[in-house]
């Protein structure tokens, strides 16, 4: 397979995407393009002294920034590296896409360039999230601020497709994000969602879940609007830095809590390693023709290697035919 | 001053009631009205070993639980435990009501019996929340799972009046809960609350703020809807305990890990009491006529003196009247 590199969105430029590019082909033994400044790549393949086997270089001389407009920096940049990569797998010259760019543009450009799956609504970001038990994903985790049901129950598909392939879930189970366990909990659009997805063939539904259960993993697919998606993700992930951060003041004390701390270090290590979004790879954007990967805009390169990662097992697990498939049009 | 008390709504019955009582007594020279059934509060009395000193006893004979429905409860029995406080609360034979039981009966019962204050739309709950920085108060945290964006601006006067009375912070930071920090973020109601609030007179609006925010303390008053409130509290609830529960294996695993745990006791010891709801102390319920505190259900005898330290906060900083003057439909 081939995966098309957006080598120039990350806040680190296209150091980290080189090394991790040559780092992923060595082992798996895929092919890569980079699209970006042809200059910029050739530096920073120079500086890692990595080998050129497996790389192409696709030219685009422009980057969609942080602080660009998502939708009109897709349609006004038309030389940035975002928008020729996500034109270059929507032509087919790759299997799988990964950018670490503004996460609206690409959302915006995936829709417009690569398309949604025919009877797909909108498309949406799921995110992994790590948990007591393993992995779950919460989508959407914030691209639709305003859902529909009938969006829910989508998003219910995808994610179910998405974890069933890449974690070889058998038949992962779905919960409602909600304000109680019960089913009459909710605003409107809980209580509909709840009565339709209890209905839904092809989803294994638990029911609503609450806040707490997040943490503890008692779902695999976690559905709920943009909104609170991304509340309660920003939520998870404050919580997990202020405990970090209480954490290494106290073994930072003095020598003797740093000797102690030394005891510890492989539980430490592990609880990163879970918590650590570079270990958890990228958001799949879901609901569109082609696997697409947003990488965290500050991704080092062990990061975009986790997301490469990811984006082989979307690519390979064949998740986008079965998304098409459970959400075909013509299927209702 | 006068407390009163609803002895039997709590998990663990009146004994935790009665200590606590009998301690705030001691040490805050106030008068507890204890209301239940009066045998089981006299044995909890004798068993406890506490002075009857400024302890009175008002007869109900009918206790809701907590699987009783929230609107029916509160119309049927008449003589729980609950309705006869809030009873003795609006006619004046107290100054505040602490109680431990059924959450919506309670905030459904305040609403009937205590009343609203003049001009408000719907009370609300707030939650004391610990941060980094020491405590916020997430408003409504659960009562309305739909709101307007009349009722948002109304929350952020209640909280500002009760973390400027309780707190004695002079100018409580108000945040409007969103996805992202810039104004025009948001589903509709946080977009039209967002421009009510920048234009609110009395309130000192900073503007949105994101979930992971929240822990650092960002704000002195958080303001959503119900429905996002009990989402991400309950998330902030789980990511808490999940991190509790790898710090304990992590320091019970052998003698050595056990003995370097000492080193660290001081630390787990601040940050249990910073993140416990024990010492956080009960749930004000806002936008009524007089201070009712909402305790946990499992609340102890220690949770209980922490919330009965709070009614007298509440009570004696007249938050209650600036919430009044704030709200009055006069005022507008």
């Amino acid at each position: 397979m081939k995966i098309i590199l957006d080598a120039m969105s990350g806040d680190l430029g296209p150091r980290p995407v080189v090394e991790a590019a040559a780092k992923v082909i060595a082992e798996k033994h895929i092919e890569v393009m980079l699209v970006g400044k042809p200059d910029a790549i050739e530096k920073a393949i120079a500086e890692a002294g990595v080998a050129r086997d497996g790389i192409s270089i696709k030219e685009a001389s422009d980057v969609i920034t942080m602080e660009d407009d998502p939708t009109s920096s897709i349609r006004s940049k038309k030389d940035s590296s975002m928008v020729v990569a996500l034109k270059a797998l929507s032509e087919g010259e790759g299997d799988a896409l990964v950018s670490a760019g503004n996460t609206g543009a690409l959302l915006t450009g995936a829709t417009l360039i690569v398309k949604r799956l025919p009877g797909v609504r909108r498309g949406a970001i799921g995110t992994v999230i790590p948990t007591g038990e393993g992995r779950s994903l919460l989508i959407d985790s914030g691209a639709n601020a305003e859902c529909t049901p009938e969006y829910l129950v989508q998003f219910a598909h995808m994610g179910t497709a998405y974890m069933a392939g890449t974690q070889g879930i058998e038949k992962p189970r779905v919960g409602l994000l909600n304000n109680g366990t019960e089913e009459h909990k909710g605003a409107p659009l809980q209580k509909e969602t709840h009565q339709l997805l209890k209905a839904e063939a092809g989803i294994h539904f638990i029911g609503n879940v609450e806040g707490r259960d997040l943490a503890a993993g008692a779902a695999d697919v976690y559905v709920c609007d943009g909104f609170t998606g991304n509340l309660v993700l920003k939520t998870y992930e404050g919580v997990g830095m202020y405990f970090s951060k209480v954490l290494k003041t106290m073994f930072k004390r003095n020598v003797l809590t740093m000797l102690a701390a030394l005891m510890f270090k492989k539980d430490i290590k592990d609880l990163k390693s879970r918590m650590d979004y570079r270990e958890v790879g990228g958001a799949p954007i879901l609901g569109i023709n082609k696997p697409v990967i947003k990488a965290h805009g500050s991704s080092d390169a062990r990061a975009f290697e986790t997301a490469m990662g990811q984006a082989i097992r979307f690519h390979e697990s064949g998740a986008v035919a079965k998304m098409a498939a459970a959400l075909a049009p013509d299927k209702k």
